[in-house]
């Protein structure tokens, strides 16, 4: 069952180590689905689904003009979900400081103990 | 069915808007379980499934200690989504550039077609 919202389609679409893997592939260069199928070691109708599902997310294109049908990569279809990702970059940047500075507090008083011996 | 690595589980959690909901929610402070549940229209039993799939996803932790369990986001458990991301920011931000560069010639040819008449 594929998500109806588009960001939710992207994320679904995302949450597969070979889709994944196809993607890292065609950012490369585009290819046909043969060559894409090969080091997967998958069948031609496994792959077509996968690659239905990149499709159906906005990710990948498959040219009509050429009879082999290359596809491409459609990175800014990655967009949306670098743009949701920036409301939350704040909160996980912050929480990284501060557990920084909490090891440099710790390594002040570690260095202040060495000091007193 | 729960994906088995962290990747995938992580965008699998995030394919849906009422967990991104839940997200957005946690990312003003930690809340209980029923708080949660409130602005969606949704039984107990329905919210705690989507917490279970973003607990598992270490995207949100449930307090032990107090007796109301609050949840709070882990939103370091996004980074290496943002990480991911980041092998394919540079193709559509060059993209977008090269779409830039082009809307700009047609401008000046459309502004020199101007000139002649």
């Amino acid at each position: 069952m594929m998500p109806t919202d588009r960001l939710s389609a992207t994320f679904s679409a995302l949450a597969d180590p070979t889709r994944r893997a196809i993607l890292a592939r065609l950012a490369l260069g585009e290819t046909s689905v043969s060559e894409l199928a090969m080091p997967f070691k998958m069948s031609g109708p496994a792959v077509s689904k996968h690659l239905k599902v990149l499709e159906h997310a906005g990710l990948i294109a498959r040219s009509r003009a050429a009879q082999w049908r290359p596809c491409r990569l459609e990175a800014a279809a990655l967009k949306p979900i670098d743009d949701w990702l920036g409301e939350y970059r704040r909160l996980w940047e912050e929480r990284l400081d501060r557990l920084d500075d909490y090891l440099k507090t710790l390594q002040a008083k570690g260095g202040k103990r060495e000091r007193k011996k």
